[in-house]
């Protein structure tokens, strides 16, 4: 809009270059931080006294710089589990994990967990946050469902709005959809220019280190199901009478955009799978199995995290309560 | 406090190099509107239609990567400037031009200022809100003041509070103290490990770029006092009965850690003053110069930023308004 | 929705005595702080140093029980006066009131101000803001405008939004529209049922009344204009290139329900003036009188106010600031 | 402050009365919509399907109008049950009905709930979210906590951050303390004035009955312990490693004002239990049994909302889900 007649140079550098002036100190402070918090998202490096979690990791979980193709993952396999009620134990004992581990973060007080769950419709964002999360204590487990953003919202930075609802300290707080959604249907419905939400994923590393270094763990769940999955679940929908209100003549207007949405996540998960703040691509076609990966990844991660108790106040040794 | 067994080699690499595992476009995109952002910030590049805006800029502001000392930089300049009625013409000019650029920057509805303000005690962050804002609309100018951190906000990333803040389309917003205190007393008064405040500035840095890839134009001022200066106004706020409120005995608590303070601010300025959020030394010893230094860097940005009304709705040619 | 079988008798009867079990010293002291309240919004009962405001109060304002008719209220009218330029003296004196009272209200930091402004499409809401406010230090005053009710919003009670945005102590609040949309816009366009808006306009009262206990002085101001002058207001905005983005397609939609909007003013206003919070009908087809009369009406509610510059914390007296 | 001349009698007649000018409509359409509240908070006399629920209600109640002493009510009781192991199965079922009416409420989308949990010190609110909560799904059931308010939360009208978390429709909302503290620990410590703490009951009854006229059932529990129970629970904490960091010198002191607590507590039930918006007084030294009462009454009043899954859209019967 302005007229741009010429930038100095030193400040072209500075640009180009993606750096900023901060001193050395600055920067060493940065990546101890951000070492530290790799290693919690890398549970297998770091929790060691029972067997090594399963499965493998990293299986699921996408490296820093890889680059995904959707269609290469199997949405239907399952290790070597094949029914439901073979991994109903395993699952049960995850969730009596995390309610455990859940009780020590809240207690200590420091640090905080959050989960990004993204999936395309009926993928199984809300059936998962009800199978995993059935155990906890709901005063120490914040969800945060986001849709379409309000006047208000859209008014501010595209962030603005889930920086808001991020975990205090001492909770587990799930993103039902996430900032995520600003580089995928913002960019599926060309409802921005390419340029925006390119520079998107830049400003979400960012966020995402940022919260890092403020003792947020971040992890993210893409529920994987495949093309064919999604007709049979809003059948389903169509036909079950207390199921129908979950389904939108809308879906089918989105299913009919399939193929750009998996793109649009494609880049997302390669774009934005760091170090310490990994997607997880769960192959979710059947439910059972993606309960168990996801509450068994979380479950990991808190035991990484290894929340302790806190210490009483000092001076409590000789306290007697009058009566 | 986990134990870190052994983190992967290609973690190492995309942590210690603080890149992120974006594509090429992403980069290019938001380089691109950096560089947009930072000619915004210089103003003295795109405006031309009216002489070149005085004074020479870049005159107290700070360039990417400069390390200041403040002890070279005289508090008591003012130019050619000797005397309050010589400014007050000039000073109301720059007022009626904030006035009427705001209007139109509240009109368009697209892009949004960010003001901050930093200074030592009684280093006049009030009276210039007081004097600067006071011909603009209040409903396109919000003040946000914030203090100690309650106990919800200390529970959050330092950061939570100030972004919940930032200005929403089309407004200016000032922060009367910002996110810089998080670098400062906190620093001073050793509230946190210095391994904390150090990474706060890259922190600071990401987030302001943030803000910029969001059509939010971010301007910092340093409102530069000397510690004598300092001392005439605690004595002048206890000796006159109306602005006896305004003096508090941890004023002078504070006053006996300026070197401390002086340093924190230093540091602040040289790792965050950047292309596209530059940050402006005003010597501030004459409460006159200082807003006509202040209110003249706003005017001209505003210029810069050069906001339009926006065009009606399409087909109002041949509406006729019913009785 | 449940079968209602039978309810015990002494329930109903506190149903329907709409009282509630509070203890007589409860009902006194609210008594007693709505009394007060009351004062202050009659300020030509308490404001008695200079020569009695004008007009003679309560002209313009809605006496609690009165059942106003809008068409019985000129709009065209404007006392004694016939140019704008008789009053621009007069309302620069108000302004500087205003501006003054709202430094002490700052200081004092006990008590606040919620002006809510209300009126027909072009009835001069913006333009009011813009002409009463301009002297006013942004920092003790801020601006909310509430247009259609975000999913968020929208799914809470009505009350909600607003009450999030009333002003702390200290500040001058104004709402550019308010809790009034929910009897209004809401009812003439049937979103809601009868019953739900009927209980709004109790519900409004006895949250005016909390605001009120909460030394909060609530003043209202429905800007009154007559359809010709909305005709005029309408097709100067489609004339003027600068103005044009003012314009909607579907403020003719709404013009064309003048008469049910009037109605529901009528209501609304009658309904809803009390003691503590009145209404002011202020003939708006002049926007020069306009602005007088709110502009006087607010200096003198400020004056009855009457806030102080607190005192100085104790011991300062003997304090001695080290160089 | 303001010299309060004398206030014209039309005023003084309507703040008397304490009655608002609004029509009888008005004043009908509240009436309504409060007496359909009170049966759904009378659930005894809606749910009939399944024998009546136990014990008979209202046992533990407090009816309106009524003056409580806790002295007289024995908080040891259990009804018949003897042992934890009792009330096992029994809690379970009410547990599996909380579930179930919360997934359809969330569904439905049009009514909430907010539960009140007030307590002494070691009172078991904590304890009863954990055990009453344990089966819901967090995505539908928020929790907040009240602490000492921060200065952004004190700096307005005592209600304003407890409105702001509110349940929105289809939630159940936890209040861990609640406004309550405004009339209890502030009077207790004499951190207003009297004439300040009652009328807060008048302002809490007329909160309730809005939110309640908003379609959210609103029913409060007082976990009632006895000063014996509360020493046992306190040494149990000082003992056990694992629970150290619960306990704060400063409860001991609150300790001390174990009586003025108790009065402050009669006061705020007696004055603020309604017919739509009842307190529950229960016997909570037996934590099994505590949990039980508090789980049942839920789920009771949860059944008398009775709350429907909605209808699917209009015109599905022929969608065919395209490959």
């Amino acid at each position: 809009m302005s007229k741009n007649k010429h930038l100095p140079e030193d400040r072209e550098a500075l640009i180009n270059g993606a750096t900023y002036p901060e001193s050395k100190k600055t920067q060493q402070a940065a990546e101890k931080a951000t070492t530290y918090a790799a290693s919690v998202t890398a549970p297998e490096t770091v929790v060691v006294d029972k067997p090594p979690p399963k499965p493998n990791y990293p299986l699921y979980r996408v490296q820093p710089g890889e680059r995904i193709s959707l269609s290469d993952i199997d949405p239907n396999t399952s290790e070597h589990y094949r029914k439901k009620k073979e991994v109903m134990v395993e699952l049960e004992k995850h969730r009596q994990r995390i309610r455990k581990l859940q009780e020590r973060l809240y207690a200590e007080n420091q640090r905080s967990l959050l989960i990004v769950l993204q999936a395309m419709d009926t993928g199984g964002k809300d059936g998962t946050i009800k199978h995993v999360f059935r155990e906890v204590n709901p005063q120490g487990c914040q969800v945060w469902s986001f849709k379409i953003p309000s006047d208000e919202e859209a008014s501010h930075d595209f962030l603005w709005r889930y920086h808001h609802r991020v975990p205090q300290r001492g909770m587990i707080t799930i993103f039902n959809r996430a900032h995520y959604e600003d580089v995928l249907v913002v960019r599926v419905h060309d409802l921005v220019k390419e340029d925006v939400w390119q520079q998107r994923y830049h400003i979400i590393n960012e966020f995402e280190q940022m919260l890092t270094l403020s003792n947020i763990t971040v992890i993210k769940f893409f529920l994987h199901i495949s093309k064919d999955e999604q007709k049979r679940r809003l059948e389903s929908r169509l036909e079950n009478p207390d199921k129908q209100w979950k389904f939108s003549k809308n879906d089918i207007k989105e299913r009919r955009l399939w193929d750009e949405y998996q793109q649009a996540f494609e880049d997302a998960i390669s774009n934005c799978s760091t170090a310490y703040a990994p997607w997880y691509v769960v192959p979710a076609n059947k439910k059972w199995y993606r309960n168990l990966v996801v509450a068994r990844t979380i479950a990991d991660t808190l035991e990484a995290i290894n929340p302790q108790y806190p210490n009483g106040e000092k001076g409590l040794k000789n306290i007697v309560i009058p009566d």
